[in-house]
């Protein structure tokens, strides 16, 4: 008997006949004597069919509405999963995130949880209930409809398992866990049975879609257990912990992110201070700058390279541009066709080999390394986007991640 | 410079085009120098769709959950009026009728309202915004969202109108007001530029499909000034009003209803009690009872005959069953294919020839008279339902509600 907390969502929750499968499956683990509190993201591709309704009413779009707008795709799926329970003879309530007690800010599209008071959620379990829960949405503390953004249905999920101190928080979605890659990409790719919280930050940091990284943040901040399962199979799937399996495998994972362009300011003055300028200039034009790279001096001046989101090229280009003077620089750059491939894996830190593994395998299969950035637990480089496929077949096969972890020879 | 409650839903505000005309009328309103108070029902058919989308899900429906999912449609819409507004530079919030205020009853599906405090929507008026409020909503003392019920959204603009003493209520529909009889039948029917509280009722209990009866009950209530008009020609339309015009036409208006059947019990023993315990038993069985004729009585036995929408024959025919013995009656029939033609109008209280005008009409014309109820403003007679077109038309030409009011002949 556990008191467990489990998130559905998207094609899980897709149509009638789905909902009404979820709610036999929850109805089943309900009858074991379990606790159960669901979160319910929208149906199917609820969200994307407001916004586009959005888009055909409004330019301004603002957010205060957009929140009353998109959170009724979750309030929908909660209240229809409810009243399926209901027939399998479950007693159920909905509730919105306001009900259940989500406090946030007031910042709209992306609101931030400030408190959360789950009392009604209680008194639901404590009744022998099953509370549903919409997910991704609160209120504000000046008493607004907020949404938490887009896979804010994770965080809604983590931030209850936390509150109600419940023994899981299970993910489920439309694959089976996480995988040592891609699968669309490479058909040998596994699924991972057990996972660091770091190693997965790492993950969703660098192209790996699910879960939301900000739940994996929340997740591991609290110490709450994940797992991560396949909402059509209903087998067990990928748990992630603290610190991952004992003596685990080398490499976790690889992946690879086509959704970045790099920037490059050529001839910067190479003098203390310039890095610092062009960074903050880029933050104060909101705009999200990942992986760094700088090159070596030559007669004074550098080339200063960095990955940014597509669709803030734009924004960015202009805020170089306006202190091109002030970094001494030539110009600005951005190219659309690069994207970024990640070796992920807690057992790097102390296996110096791997990053040159990692290279030997990128150059022997004739995949030019643009730039290069590591962390404790991962190797990320910038490839051509043409050879990205190339590049996670060739690592994923070099790292032997299509074999069980303990057979794998450590490279 | 006026106070206006605007009510807009189904196919006012049915796709992303109408949003935008309806938001360009109420923001040159607002422009004028107008405070508005939107209310906004569901889109088009969405809420149909959200009852289909129900009925795949779940056969029990509980009235909590249902109300959960059904408001949804609202509040989208709320929104979307909200930022369509804010495209043309007018201050918009929207609000949940639990924001706008609405404490109710815990009668989920069909929930009453106890209270109104609209503290927000008075605030956001004081800030010079336009306030959109989610119509037929409201939230209940054990804090569940709760749903007034189909065509609640009228009474959601009266009960607003009335509790900011709002100069009047203005109900937009998609048609141009209330007519003398249904246009779709008799194409000479006649848009009523001014009508009394008690004929309008009178109407909507005989078939008038809109306003809504409830806030025609509720504006009568509170003296609200309810305008029933089109948002397509945005022409002023029927005004709703304590006396109607002065002086105003003998007759105002032919309903018709086909949403009944006629239910017979007969060979009734006539004694003291028996109707008592006939629709006490009805009343039981949440049978709704409507016109009610007792014939007269023959060698100590009676039929009693009276009219139950479709949908409860099955349960009204289990009732009398079950106490046909105490009734000493011989059998019950309900007969499917009847008619309801009503005849409305404030004049006739002091006009003793109106209802045989009526009966001289339909007899002329072959139109057999089953079942007579009449009101001191209103006569019904219940005719065969393939006739029901003719008598609309014949009355509709014989009371001469085909010209301008000061023109007809007082009959």
């Amino acid at each position: 008997m556990a008191l467990l907390v489990q998130k559905f969502g998207g094609t899980s929750v897709g149509d009638p006949d789905r909902i009404r499968e979820v709610a036999d499956y929850v109805a089943r683990s309900h009858r074991r004597g379990n606790q159960i509190v669901l979160v319910a993201s929208a149906m199917g591709k609820e969200t994307d069919e407001l916004l586009r309704l959005a888009d055909h009413v409004s330019g301004t779009q603002p957010g205060r509405e957009m929140d009353m707008l998109i959170t009724g795709g979750e309030r929908k799926a909660c209240a229809l999963v409810s009243m399926a329970l209901h027939d399998l003879g479950v007693e159920s309530d909905s509730f919105t995130g306001s009900q259940a007690g989500f406090l946030t800010d007031s910042t709209h599209q992306n609101a931030k949880i400030l408190e959360l008071r789950p009392d009604r959620i209680r008194e639901a379990l404590e009744a022998g209930r099953v509370p549903v829960v919409g997910g991704s949405q609160g209120v504000s503390t000046d008493n607004n409809v907020t949404f938490l953004g887009r896979g804010g249905s994770d965080t809604t999920a983590v931030a209850l398992a936390h509150a109600l101190d419940a023994d899981a928080c299970e993910l489920y979605t439309d694959v089976p866990g996480v995988f040592t890659t891609d699968p669309r990409l490479v058909i040998s790719a596994q699924r991972i049975d057990q996972i660091s919280f770091d190693e997965l930050l790492e993950m969703t940091a660098t192209g790996c879609p699910k879960p939301a990284m900000r739940s994996v943040e929340l997740a591991r901040a609290y110490e709450v257990k994940l797992h991560v399962r396949s909402a059509f199979s209903w087998v067990p799937g990928t748990w992630v912990t603290e610190e991952g399996p004992m003596e685990g495998a080398l490499i976790s994972a690889v992946t690879h992110d086509t959704s970045e362009a790099k920037m490059t300011v050529s001839g910067v003055i190479d003098r203390p201070g310039v890095a610092a300028l062009l960074f903050r200039t880029l933050a104060n034009a909101d705009v999200n700058v990942d992986m760094i790279v700088q090159n070596v001096s030559a007669q004074g001046h550098t080339d200063i390279s960095f990955t940014v989101p597509h669709d803030q090229v734009e924004a960015a280009t202009e805020a170089v541009d306006s202190i091109l003077g002030s970094l001494g620089a030539a110009g600005v750059v951005a190219d659309d066709g690069i994207a970024r491939v990640s070796l992920i894996g807690a057992g790097m830190k102390t296996n110096p080999g791997v990053a040159a593994t990692m290279f030997e395998t990128l150059s022997g299969n004739d995949v030019n390394i643009e730039m290069i950035s590591t962390s404790a637990i991962r190797v990320s480089c910038v490839v051509r986007e043409t050879q990205v496929e190339l590049a996670v077949a060739k690592l994923h096969a070099a790292f032997e991640l299509h074999m069980a972890p303990e057979d794998r020879s450590h490279i």
